[in-house]
């Protein structure tokens, strides 16, 4: 007598340098996983086809379980209505390419799609710093080359009309600020990102308040790296110090913006420069605190409200393979949702 | 053989100056309504006691209908878990008042508080200018004395954490700008609000751009009203034009960052200001379109979509009796949301 196979998920992480495999039960314990360059220059399909290999390849190796399904983090702009990606600025030519078609038609599978800062805020949510407190909502905000986002409402990622809820990274925290390669000015990613901290950087070296120590990184020819200018902070360079508290200033008001709309009872830091908490994180509490009358009005000491606390505000904790779990995670969450339908909408009522 | 008796709602809308009380039935038409002086000195236990004779007065008059509830929509903040009033600035000694419980004791009806926004935005949702077509999320700005905001996501308002979600109006546009009373600085309220329209008319004309007769009302010892300032642009008087230039690009900026962050299909303008739509709206359309990439992208201009438009940004149809009208369909709502429960969370699967 034999078991019935165990379901299993494909996700899919794709990034602008790799691309990333991985198999998951339904405790979303990682069962396999590979890893490869993406080869942009070859093309959608041929990366594809590529992924759709190694994708069979890890399932051979697992017979005794039962692929449900494929789940994709993409950057975007994606139209997830129809699978089909936006204008990628990091994907030359590969705009109009429909994704999800094309990896359902190369695997067989039904394939779910997401934006990489979406299925990163899943992870977060059910498996890292909001998985403790049972939350049904919350946002991920990741700081990496620039600022993505991802909100969780009624336990659902938000998507809006078309697909592009949550671009809290280009919402403006300055209308008289820097011009954003998006077009607006002030955007949070100009400040907020590791591109930011580098913008900031050269600002304070060029400033009254730049140092010698600062001035010496960022007039190198060959370029430097923000986790430089964060161990010159954390070897109390004034300069370094301040470059971290105007991101987090900038951070913070982006937050606050999001808390006074939202009223979430989290927000999630993640993304390479989130690492650099220690620096930020009190000036971005101070402005949060400065520019959010709902932070503040639910605060204790408000006594508005007998609940223990206002918006958590804290750092990651899953890292880099956030984006790849919350892919693996979809095709669970699509299975659950199909067996548990929402109920009818109540439009008649009231005609 | 009687027919059974129908049902009706009872709304209240709590104003400072005026409480006005409506029955509704199921299609939502008034049968009856009734206003009086909101006796805000006497203390709100006798102000309820007063809503709860004048409700029983009209009710007497409909013995064919059944009363299933009373919706009340109250000015913010309000914690909705306890039905209890927080600190409103208009009702000096209100505070902590449990509403909903008194008036639940006065009437022997069930009571469902909400927010007067959100009642207002329910009611755009439904019978106003959101009516037609059918959308599950949009968000309501209602431009009164302050900004108040309602957001509908999927077909129910967003309350967020503590009910304070939806406080667009003390979102930043301006984190250098002035201070409010909320304690942010550059708050949405402090520029596109009728307090808003009469501060940047004085900063208008104390400026190089302010004119003799813009100066002649402004500095009328007796103070003015922001309709005196619209006729004075409807005559063409550039200063005047400016102020609502200015209010317009303050408000898009606002609305830019709520696209951003939500990507909704339509957003209702309302409120008094409403009124000067055709000052405002050029300059606040120009400033969506210039800090929201969610906006320009989804634009078709950009082909980035097949769909046939972006979010649309319209004025409210209702008018004055939006709150009342939200606030009277309540009642219905609770009894349908009763009987269609949301299926049960997904938690478990993941553990």
């Amino acid at each position: 007598m034999s078991l019935p196979p165990s379901p299993l998920s494909v996700g899919i992480d794709l990034g602008g340098t790799s691309l990333r495999l991985g198999l998951y039960d339904r405790s979303l314990d990682l069962l396999s996983s590979h890893s490869m360059p993406t080869r942009v220059a070859a093309g959608p399909q041929s990366v594809v086809d590529e992924a759709a290999a190694a994708i069979a390849d890890l399932l051979r190796a697992h017979p005794r379980h039962h692929p449900i399904g494929i789940g994709i983090g993409s950057p975007g702009p994606i139209n997830l209505q129809t699978g089909v990606l936006g204008l990628l600025p990091n994907f030359p030519g590969w705009d109009n390419f429909p994704l999800r078609d094309a990896l359902h038609l190369a695997t067989g599978l039904p394939v779910t799609l997401e934006s990489d800062a979406n299925a990163a805020a899943l992870a977060e949510w059910k498996c890292g710093s909001g998985s403790t407190s049972g939350l049904q909502s919350m946002a991920m905000i990741t700081l990496g080359t620039g600022v993505g986002s991802g909100i969780i409402l009624d336990g659902k990622v938000w998507h809006g009309m078309f697909g592009m809820g949550g671009e809290v990274g280009h919402a403006t925290v300055d209308p008289n600020g820097l011009l954003c390669a998006c077009g607006t000015r002030g955007c949070l990613e100009m400040y907020a990102s590791a591109n930011g901290v580098i913008r900031l950087s050269h600002a304070v070296a060029e400033s009254q308040q730049g140092t010698d120590a600062l001035r010496r990184i960022v007039d190198r020819p060959s370029g430097f790296m923000p986790l430089e200018i964060a161990q010159l902070a954390e070897h109390s360079d004034p300069a370094a110090i301040l470059v971290f508290e105007r991101m987090g200033s900038y951070l913070g008001i982006g937050l606050a913006n999001l808390i006074n709309t939202l009223d979430l009872p989290l927000i999630v830091i993640g993304g390479g420069m989130a690492r650099a908490w220690d620096l930020f994180a009190p000036a971005m509490f101070a402005a949060v605190h400065d520019y959010s009358v709902v932070y503040r009005l639910v605060a204790p000491s408000q006594r508005l409200y007998q609940e223990p606390d206002r918006t958590f505000i804290r750092p990651a904790t899953i890292g880099p393979s956030a984006g790849l779990l919350g892919a693996g995670m979809l095709p669970f969450l699509a299975q659950d949702i199909k067996s548990n339908p929402a109920p009818p909408i109540l439009e008649e009522r009231f005609q």
